[in-house]
């Protein structure tokens, strides 16, 4: 049984209070926020906190907070004994200033009232010395099936490329919404090519599975998009056009 | 039974081909290409042809080829009883000179060397009168669960959306790849975060489902990921953050 404290009540907080609710082999001790009326209803029944030095012992303590106040949270935490996890994919590691310190990272989008099964969630590890890898790899392997081991310096890469993939492609589907409901189309009618999109590049890699008027440079094409789209729209659809065109 | 002369050999002619071999229901009766020998062996036991002016008798003639040359292509087959249509997204109806004439347009996205099922691909369908779009949509069933009937203004828009939410999409797969791959990461870990990015709009709409540091103006993290962008993507990034950021 691994003792956990959960500092920080935001959507990722949230979903590890809940994923550590439903499994036996940890135990959450504790829920801190700097408001108690925060912490959701459905936490109860776990013993709650406001004031950073009245944490109680655990194995671990996790600092979920936004990535501006993980520092000052740490720094506040200079006695603990456990080991002292942030799970912030930009900050770096070495701002937590505590005796034993991590990262657990769950690489995923997380959105307050969206159900998550964290088994298939990548978690991205790291921590300052073997002993302290063996604990935290072998709590994020109670968690999911994925775990991963990458430093702060890899980290950060991994995050900006999470960008792309998922901050910037969500975008592109606001975009494809509004163009579908300002013409009268149901937005389900892309439903089957976002989802095609996304599972073909499992088994090619995305340059083989590009397509379209740019990777053609179909001009005639690119033109007629471009008369139907206004100022912002158009600036985002040359300068991607652009981008994949100069791929070949 | 339908009977259907495929005219091109493109990937979308392609994977239409292979769906209709493998359907009870239509006869491909012959396949048209400007290349005998660009037709792939796996059809070798359908008649072929070089020669639009022997094309056989059908009830639908499949005009799948480059946009720029649909309509060329439909001018020499004036003298055609059967319904004529074409397969193009971006291309009006009206292009088709042909006494009966129409639109099939299966909206995803052709590779050649993947394999698809039909069954629900959303194919638009547009004809020019009633008893044309009942022959449609029949053999349009015959193909896919998702028949939608998009007027050529209407498919023009849905095509513009489609290429955001796919050959863009794409493209942001492709810079976390590369991402990925410069700094030894192996790009699967992105998977599961690109998978859900494509489920969660089933049930929340893109502009909820939004997050990250351009949508909480993050500006800390915002400067620290360009930092770390060379200029063709520090344009993409610079562009859609501040695009994300504009929405609130």
């Amino acid at each position: 049984m691994i003792r956990v404290v959960l500092i920080g009540g935001g959507n990722l907080a949230t979903h590890l209070a809940l994923a550590f609710q439903k499994n036996s082999k940890i135990e959450l001790v504790q829920i801190y926020n700097r408001s108690l009326n925060r912490i959701e209803n459905k936490f109860n029944s776990i013993p709650k906190t406001d004031a950073l030095e009245s944490l109680l012992p655990a194995d671990i303590y996790i600092i979920s907070v936004s990535d501006s106040a993980i520092k000052a949270v740490s720094a506040k935490l200079k006695k603990l004994k456990g080991l002292v996890l942030h799970t912030s994919g930009a900050t770096d590691c070495s701002v937590l200033t505590n005796q034993r310190t991590g990262v657990f990272y769950p690489l995923q989008s997380f959105t307050k009232n969206s159900s998550l099964d964290f088994l298939n969630i990548p978690i991205c590890i790291e921590s300052n010395n073997s002993t302290d890898n063996i604990v935290l790899e072998q709590f994020a392997e109670m968690l999911s099936k994925k775990v991963y081991f990458i430093d702060s310096k890899k980290r950060k890469k991994l995050h900006l490329a999470a960008v792309f993939v998922n901050n910037f492609v969500n975008h592109m589907y606001h975009i494809g919404e509004e163009i579908c409901s300002e013409n009268d189309i149901p937005f389900d009618v892309l439903y089957p090519i976002i989802d095609q999109t996304a599972k073909k590049i499992r088994h090619l890699s995305p340059i083989e599975a590009q397509t379209g008027p740019a990777f053609r440079k179909d001009t005639k094409t690119l033109d007629s998009h471009k008369i139907e789209l206004n100022s912002n729209r158009l600036k985002i659809y040359t300068l991607l056009s652009e981008a994949i065109s100069n791929i070949k």
